[in-house]
């Protein structure tokens, strides 16, 4: 069984997806803690199913969550890249090709195509599953924020055009969520969560 | 929109699915550490697709991921249930039966039927779908287990008797999956890992 063997090996060696922190926190009360790549691609899978409805263009449901399942792996290897640093984020690109040569390159051939495909097709944003994918991507951790009083936000200054620039591709994905999202970045000014 | 005021209001309250330890441990060296239902779940889902190729019967592959998206919320309410507890194991029914009432409650009517429906068949272990989720719900746990060199085995003094007993069901829904489990639990005795 060495397909088997490569599929276990690779399924172990993304448990590590669990120890890599994202600067946004999760939103529960007292037990407040940076949240990892593992639970939050957990959370952004199901919040894909969740809020299909709201897709501008049909999708293809499955796709969409295997690739928010995938999407994060290669920062096994490289890391969380914290959207709004501009110098870590000029070699991204570079380190998460790499991550994703050897990640991947675990798997069987068919499968190491599969989820190396899902991957570059949400990266490139180009198909309505993408589209849809990245504007989930990005509505779990403003929501998290939000509901955190703006903590992530508050102690790296970022302003709220900052958040309306990086969040803008929410609008390629889905309008009414982009909307949703717009009122709510201008509750978080009003509340003191987010600077003007 | 308070049909998606509902659906933001459930997507939060799951956020706390992250707080939830199980007794399995994290796989990875150094940062060892109890996984959380959050991250657990997906592993799970991530393997389910992974590995549906084993299913001894054809399976829906988006119900499936969406079964292990959607198994332990509950869990919020009713906290994890360590599976070798019998006195615990007695009212976990009762107690996860609530808890599906309030959370999925929180959603629109058609969402909360959906996911409670895919929990209960989940539970039920009748169709080829729970049968498989159920199937990869164990395996996880088991090769984390293995690979961290039997600590919760050890810990909790867990017999190769009482892993085989929990663990049977993996053959319901992959019998080669289930023949892969007793050759590693054969491996965990002779290593030390798991007492005969």
């Amino acid at each position: 069984m060495d397909r088997l063997a490569e599929q276990l090996r690779f399924a172990l060696e993304i448990d590590k997806l669990k120890h890599v922190l994202r600067r946004t926190s999760t939103a529960a009360g007292d037990q407040r803690r940076r949240e990892n790549t593992a639970e939050h691609s957990w959370h952004f899978a199901l919040m894909v199913f969740l809020l299909a409805e709201y897709a501008n263009a049909p999708i293809d449901l499955l796709k969409t969550v295997k690739m928010a399942l995938v999407h994060d792996i290669v920062e096994v290897d490289a890391g969380d890249t914290y959207c709004y640093d501009a110098a870590a984020n000029l070699d991204k690109a570079d380190r998460e090709r790499c991550a994703a040569e050897r990640i991947f390159g675990l798997l069987p051939a068919d499968q190491a195509k599969e989820l190396r495909d899902l991957w570059e097709e949400f990266e490139a944003r180009q198909t309505p599953e993408s589209k849809f994918a990245n504007a989930i991507d990005r509505l779990q951790p403003v929501l998290l924020n939000y509901h955190a009083q703006g903590e992530s936000w508050r102690e790296n200054g970022i302003t709220k055009a900052k958040v309306l620039a990086r969040n803008e591709p929410i609008g390629e994905g889905s309008a009414a969520l982009w909307d949703y999202v717009k009122n709510l970045l201008d509750a978080a000014v009003r509340e003191g969560y987010l600077s003007e």
